[in-house]
Formats: structure tokens, sequence, C-alpha cells
């Protein structure tokens, strides 16, 4: 199960009533952020969550919308207690970037740094092998990450092989959790009693870019598929091409061929004043978009079974 | 003239419906600013004023909350279309802090940055030959400023010695303006026809820092006396000693020996709900008190005459 909170559905600037785009995935009680311009302390508050949980920040871009509000967040944390170590991932440039925009933060905790590199990484989330990032490069006026947060669901567990085999019920759990068991009972396996892996989760983060292959084949079936929309208005897709952005309607393109459960938009344009006029037209391309707000939040749940 | 806007009342981090403390003084269409907490760039805009016009950036000291909203607002008056110069001024560190903090900032225009020295200084407000800048040091954790703008009135002018020295009608305006006169028809100076200068308007801000002279000079027979006051309980002194701020009734202590007209008080702890539960133990000491909150604005206007 993932908690998704899109914490603000703007770009650009950060405007009364509407914060900036950034999205927490919480899972087992610990947050992921991507993405923290400024003002996205205070979204988090707003929302419920907690700065203190978050283990993980991933940063698509060092535009100051996406970035801005990092120091704060960070000294939001301290403030809070915590003591134990952050992650914070994004582009080339971050381990200079990251100490210069917290000059003045005072952060009592220790704050590691990876940057990505080449077109696409994967790694798990720090604490749990079952959750992953898989980040991969998109298409904007500096060099910019979208991530997918995948987490793996293992097969279904056969009681009636284990009993069959006469595995000691003490292993059961083990077993689940994939462990390899050698005892003074047997040597037992997980693939004795676990099913093949069922579908898990996948949830999809892109902005800011154009349309571009990686997001299409990052975004394959998602669960949830959260993608930029500069504009809901066609007629400015020669802007948002120019800003190397995105129309609502170029991202319905790219989820009527990856076809994720449901796509969110976000980070419109300041310009942009109502979203949810646009769905119609949106809709006829791709029928599961919803207009992201400030605060919309959803869970994802595993298929029944 | 003078108009003023407490932009937030918060210390220490943004919440939900509480800005972080800054003030902005306007004074013939131009903005000065002091202090940018993250988020002052959206509590500026919801206070209906343009980040576009602020000539002037004030900065008390370098800790978080309240300077981390600087780089967006540069940011965001660069996208306003501004490209005049801006000069920030504030403590030794700002020439090597601020364009750190301004990294991913892109600002297309010129910023210069003064550090202050000593224990006070004075300079004008740039544009304005008759309102100055008096800053002086408070003391708190770090090297702290506190700021007085004050505007300078003229004496009044004397139309009947004007007509009695028979100077042309084409002189007196300029020489309202303290200019000196060589022409054709003679030899005037400001002093012929303007009486003595008048009370003009002071408006002194102030924190963080514990109780001081330096502010208790600096607030004398001020037309307004924005101070911090971090809680209002007074069994919270200690904890007020300790973080170098100070308590409502400690503030209002320093405005009973200033007498300024009034005082509003800001940068509240994020412990501190009620400001308002508080004022009447804080009257007994100051009654022109008055808590400061998001928003709170006002006009200081000369006297009549």
């Amino acid at each position: 199960m993932l908690d998704i909170t899109l914490l603000g559905c703007g770009g650009t600037m950060p405007l009364p009533g509407r914060w900036l785009t950034s999205l927490v995935v919480r899972y087992r009680g610990r947050n992921i952020l991507i993405d923290a311009g400024e003002g996205t302390q205070i979204a988090m508050k707003q929302a419920g969550l907690s700065a203190h949980d978050i283990d993980l920040i991933l940063i698509t871009h060092f535009h100051g919308d996406h970035v801005m509000g990092l120091p704060g967040m960070l000294m939001s944390m301290g403030t809070s207690g915590r003591t134990e170590p952050v992650t914070i991932v994004g582009p080339k440039g971050l381990l200079e970037i990251v100490p210069k925009l917290c000059v003045v933060a005072g952060i009592p905790f220790e704050v590691m740094g990876h940057e990505l590199s080449g077109r696409k990484e994967e790694f798990d989330v720090p604490g749990f092998s079952e959750l992953h990032v898989h980040a991969f490069r998109v298409s904007h006026s500096v060099e910019t990450w979208g991530y997918s947060l995948v987490l793996d669901r293992a097969g279904k567990f056969n009681a009636d092989a284990a009993k069959a085999l006469n595995i000691p019920l003490k292993y059961w759990n083990r077993l689940q959790k994939g462990e390899e068991i050698d005892s003074e009972d047997g040597h037992f396996t997980p693939d004795m009693v676990m099913g093949p892996p069922r579908k898990g989760l996948k949830v999809t983060y892109t902005t800011d870019s154009r349309p571009c292959d990686s997001i299409r084949e990052a975004a394959v079936n998602a669960d949830l598929f959260v993608c930029e929309g500069m504009y809901g208005d066609e007629e400015k897709q020669y802007a948002a091409a120019l800003k190397k952005h995105m129309t609502f309607s170029e991202a319905a393109h790219i989820a009527a061929e990856a076809h994720p459960k449901q796509m969110w938009l976000t980070h419109y344009s300041p310009s942009e004043q109502d979203p949810e006029y646009w769905m119609e037209q949106t809709r006829n391309i791709f029928p599961e978009t919803y207009p992201g707000f400030d605060g919309k939040s959803g869970t994802l749940k595993f298929d029944a079974d």
C-alpha cells in the first residue's frame, strides 16, 4: 500500500492558494518526498504529514521552484528532533548546490547526497528492499529526471505446500519474507512455499519535461502517473514547447500510450486558473485524467488476492 | 506618508496560516522590505503588494527564518520583468551568503550588497534623499541589526515672505525642495522662505534580540515600533532569554521607556497560539501595544500642519 499526496500543483512560483508541485509517497510510516519548492514544508503540515519522517528526497532538477524549499524543509526536520541521516538524490551538481542552498540552515543530521548519472538508475528506498526508485532522464532545459517508485509484491504463500513438506510453523514468516532457512529441521527455500511474484504497485512522477520516450516507458501500466501539464489550452502548445514543458493534451497522449490506471496533472502555469475547465478535451485523449490540486491524495492498494 | 504592512508575524518556521515575520514600508510607490523568510513572496502577493517595486531589502540577520525566502523573492522580481538594480543590506557575511542562497535563482538584474559594520550606520534609501535608514546592532545569538526608517519633513513654506521678498512664483517649488536659486532675478535660498524642519516620521523594527539600549534609543518617539515578542507568557521569560529573544512584557518595557506612538508585536514562537490573550497584561506596561498579525497594515501620516 502506498499513500500518495500531491502537496502542490503549481509551477514557476508559489501563489496564494497554490503551492509548488511536490509529491509525498508514504510507505510503512516513512515518507519519500519528490521536489521541495518554496513553501513545501508548510504544504506538508497542511496535509497532515510529518517532515520528521522523510528518509529520502528526490529532486527532479535545479530550478528554483523545485528546490528553494529544501533548506527550510531540512531545518524544520531538525527542529522536529530528527537526528537520523537523510538521503537526497538528484541531477549532477547536487553535491555542490545543496550545501550552498543550505548555507544558513544549520542541519543537525547527516545529509547524504547522490548525483544521478547516465540515462537511468535504479536503487532501493533506504530501509526497504521491496521498494525501489527507477530514475529516468527526461527532456527539459536543464538536466532533469523523472522518478518511478516501484513496490514489489511477493507471491502467495502456499500453506498446504508448507504442511505437506513438514516445514515447521516457526519458519513460515521468514520464508514469506524471502529468507532461506538452514536449520536442524532441514533446508527450506522460499520457492518451496511461495507462488510466483504478484503484480506490485508503481507510481510514476515527471515534471518538467517535453513528451519523450523515457516518460512513456516509465509510465507503462503505472497505478498512478503524475505528469506535468503547464497549460490546458492547446493554443499554448507553442509556448509550452518553447519552455520545454507540455500541455494537458500532450500529457494525455503519453498516458494513452502508456496505459497507467490514472493520471494526475500538475505543475500548472500561474496563468492556468482553472485546470478543471480543460478536462473534457483532455479525457477525450485519456479518460482517466484528473486535475491535481494542493493536497490531492489517494491510496494505491494491491489487487485483491 | 509611509504605508506599513507586516507580511507575517511568526518566528522559527512558517506555519499554515502564519507567515514568517517581515515588513514592507511603502513610500511614493516604492517598497522597502525588511527580512524575507520562506514564503514572504506569497505573503506579499496576498497583501496586494508588488515584489517588482522593491528597491531595498534590509536583512536583520542570517537565520533561516529571515532569509530563506530571499532567492524566491528575487527570482519572482525577475519574472515580473524587473531589470533595475536592487540593494540588499545586512550583517557581515552578506556578500558571501546571498550568492550561495541564490545559487539556482537566475536573477536578471544587478544585486548590490552592502555589509554593515560597527554598531550603527545611517544611509539614504536609494532614490530618496529625505528617507533614511538608521541601522543599529542588537543583541542576538548571531550578529543582528535593527532598522529605523526615518522620513524628514521640511519646514512650512512662507508664501507671505516669498511675496515680500519679490521672489518670482516660478522658483517657489524649487526653494521648497531645498534648492538654492542663482538667477537673473536674484539669489534666493530656502531659508528665506522655509520655516524650521517639522517633525517627520519614524518606524523602528527589531527582531531578533534581547532587550538592549540600542533598541531603546532607536525607538524613542517612533511613530511605530515593531518589536519581537516570542512569548506572551511571562513564565517563558527564561526560555526567551536562553534563545536570545524576548517576551511581550520585555518588549513593552522597552516601549514604556522609548515612548513610541504605538508598538506592534511580532515574531511569535510557533507555540504562541493566541497573542491577543496576553494583551491586557502587556498593555499594563505599555498601553499602545497591538499584536501583529499577517497582513496587519497602517499608514503613518505627518502631523496636521
